[in-house]
């Protein structure tokens, strides 16, 4: 299943709602960004509801893998990610 | 050569410091997000070198590729990344 790492930099006022939207698809990581297994479908819905919330300075990110295991992910320090929760 | 994508979520006084390093290595995309191609000889470093800067409660992830083809990148809205001006 694809594997997706996004990120976004939107206006103060659009923050919250994005951070609403991304949660509902995607494991929050740190501050804007997030990864997480989204089938293609999956991706462009969020990507669509994502582009209904944009305004013209607003700026988002989505980094596409064909497969987890595409990506060795470390982390320093903190790993504030929700997942480490389960982990 | 192996694609990096790296996040950090640190303490005011330090995200200076910190863009200034990882700036030093890979292309800025936006807020505290980065990528580019690295040696792993180079990612080493770099984490040695954020890990030297890091305080208690900052966290920096790494998604680390095997090469830039492995992952598909689509930019929704502004692309603030700075390889957007040479490309």
């Amino acid at each position: 299943m694809p594997y997706v790492i996004a990120v976004y930099d939107v206006g103060q006022k659009r923050t919250g709602k994005m951070l609403k939207l991304f949660r509902r698809y995607l494991t929050w990581v740190q501050n804007s960004v997030f990864e997480g297994d989204l089938t293609v479908s999956q991706i462009k819905q969020l990507q669509q509801e994502a582009e209904a919330l944009m305004q013209e300075s607003d700026g988002v990110v989505f980094y596409q893998l064909r497969d987890e295991r595409y990506t060795e992910r470390t982390a320093l320090g903190v790993d504030k990610a929700e997942r480490s929760r389960f982990l």
